[in-house]
């Protein structure tokens, strides 16, 4: 594996979630990450990714080292050729280099600005990071994607999952008063593609993800349908990705409580988190037996240990 | 010992007196934490409580991870059965419990708002902290308390103190520009009512500290006549609890040197920083021998440190 | 070496040099730091010197713990006698004091406000904690100097430079639309004055440096005249000192290219960072393979370690 920053990087998703299982039983099993550092630069915050990313790496006895940088805090170019005479300070050339002389992992978190699908699509800043930086790059959450949390997810399915068939894993959208980035979903899709479940996705019409994700997946614009039977149910809200950046629905219908989980296979029911109460999900579910939004941010952890090990080893 | 949060929760207090003076002498005479993980979490700013808490838990060995939240940074739903959809992000069920699930002992910071005085008294957010973590809760300071600077400050004494008979220990106000909040003056109170020394409180009119914390406490009026004798004395401004967060007096006659100094038993000075010179304490008792303000900084790494211990092991 | 905060601090440049070239070959050669505290008070933004910083004193083993404190976030009163109430919060004697109880070394970031010679070259914070904290400091840049470059900057050079006879190094100045410090100039003219090198500046007029800093050194304000047979040439911005903090001249005639580089003996460039590229040193030289100022950034770890070597062993 040469950089984390979507399931495509992973030779065998199937090892990497063994990893990350045998981690989690002992966070100490390996120190041999000892004079290793890794770098977890921030251009946007985060409260989970930060934590269990520093906790992963101080696990593995590597030196963790947290940047933040402000939205304003940093002003990059990444244009070829210019005169720098305007307000950005440092060119993303030196600023990736600079940053790879001094850890041998980088973490970049990223996030989209939902204005323009081709901006936000095209990851420059996390495509120049691997371009420049000359170390291996793990995506903190990007502007179309979350892998660390896909891998998170995957192995919270797997740690609960005892039965010898195949899980049937549903996504369904839910609704949101703000607009939100359709990374989480992209990412959980795409990783459910090469995982070893039976998977489907359910959002009103108009909100269906970039077709690069969701390619040889069912999709429902019925959540009833859709939810028929399923073992996982993973809730999550996303902005449109055809009308870009937009929010068409706040349709609380789609908000999944006992009614919809009485259509599963007494599903498990997933989330991100952060999650609003009553709105996403309601309260019924959160605090009741089906929830698993706590042992995936848990497992945020071991993925990010499994990941760094990879990477490092 | 579950939580850290007040004197209560303390069995033995000499015991954590002693431990603290123990780990001063030798502060890596144990590296029992190796493998822990301490997680600091800042509503507000911080600079002693934040450096010595960080230090303490690298003493023993424990992985440290601070986290600052900004007062807008974090918006947390502190309500039951809401829907929501307004500006909260996340609910404190979550968020403590995510925090729960990533640390072996938590660390909170919060400030009281003098807005409200059953807002500020009922500790809304340090109280979810101890209900949905899961794990231990050490107050960094809280709306009504500083245990951890009032460890450290009777740690001081114990150190400073080598006769057989009880110090006689006095807290007085003294005048500030700001409405500065309880909670130093409240935990003092608290600790030294268990601690084996005479205490007394002096304060002008309308600023008597809550009665829970000054139960069975000779309160005076008059700063001189509580100052007769005194071994030690603690300078400290606070708001007046009964007119809740105002300032009813910036009586100078309050600010404390050479002629106070006279009225005691040449009694050691303290103060828990940040300490305004010549208002609250004149420069000639803060640069002269009596002065004992930077030892209790000092102790706030051996008090963090005791208390990391006894919540690890 | 007591503090680290200009060359004039250190008694023997190449026994340092040697050390942090030592250090770059095996850089955890020594753990002898460990239980060692090293606080990084930052007053000011970093990028390079907080990371490479950390960097330096985990691979000693030291626990490093960085402070950030915005503009306003820690107003210190830096008068003696006065009566705090106004907006101070603190003065600098407790400031610096409490911090020197916490930490074996400190290290402090300070910026010039470019708006007066005299507060700026007074250095006010920088020598109050020298004089306040009790424990050694080390410049992590100040108003006039920026000794840890420096240093990473000759032994950079020494790495380099494998002839017998001494290097030809050329500082020149280049345009910027900002104005900048005149600390990374002041500072490489000092180190240059004893280092082992043939030392020249090249500057438009109005722009020379304080005396102090180019005593015996042959300034020039034809840029080409300067450059001729030099091994090393450093492009740096400056603001003027005579007429202070002003930008006097933006001619991008100085911006350093292919034209210049054909004056030199086929100089290596070298740039602090941030460099605006096409302004400052054009992407043909950065590009190319005289740049090296990413071999500088390295070195600023090396250089770090070095120095808290000394300090702490």
């Amino acid at each position: 594996m040469k950089n984390f920053t979507s399931v495509k990087d992973v030779q065998n998703i199937n090892a990497l979630v063994e990893k990350a299982l045998s981690l989690k039983a002992n966070p100490f099993q390996t120190k041999l990450a000892e004079g290793k550092r890794i770098g977890l630069i921030f251009f946007n915050p985060s409260l989970r990714t930060r934590l269990s990313s520093q906790v992963a790496a101080q696990n593995l006895g590597a030196q963790a080292v947290v940047l933040d940088i402000g939205k304003d805090g940093w002003a990059l170019e990444f244009e070829d050729g210019v005169v720098m005479n305007g307000d950005k300070a440092e060119h993303i050339k030196e600023a990736a280099a600079v940053m790879g002389r001094y850890f041998d992992v980088l973490g970049v978190r990223t996030f989209p600005e939902l204005k323009s699908k081709e901006a936000d699509y095209s990851e420059k800043l996390l495509n120049a990071f691997i371009k420049y930086a000359g170390v291996p790059i793990v995506s903190l959450e990007s502007g179309t994607r979350h892998p660390l949390q896909s891998l998170a997810d995957l192995v919270t399915i797997n740690e609960q999952w005892t039965a010898t068939r195949k899980p049937k894993v549903v996504l369904t959208w839910a609704p949101h008063v703000k607009a939100l980035p359709q990374a989480v979903p992209n990412s959980f899709a795409e990783w459910m593609g090469k995982a070893d479940v039976d998977f489907s996705i359910a959002n009103p019409e108009g909100y269906d993800l970039a077709e690069e994700f969701r390619q040889g997946v069912p999709v429902f614009h019925d959540q009833a349908e859709a939810l028929k039977d399923a073992d996982f149910v993973y809730v999550k809200n996303w902005s449109s990705y055809d009308d870009y950046g937009q929010i068409l629905s706040q349709d609380e219908s789609w908000t999944f409580g006992s009614k919809q989980l009485e259509l599963t296979e007494n599903a498990k029911v997933m989330h991100c988190l952060p999650v609003r109460r009553g709105l996403v999900i309601k309260d019924e579910i959160l605090d009741g037996p089906n929830a698993i939004h706590l042992e995936q941010a848990e497992n945020r952890v071991y993925a990010a240990q499994a990941v760094f090990y990879e990477l490092l080893m």
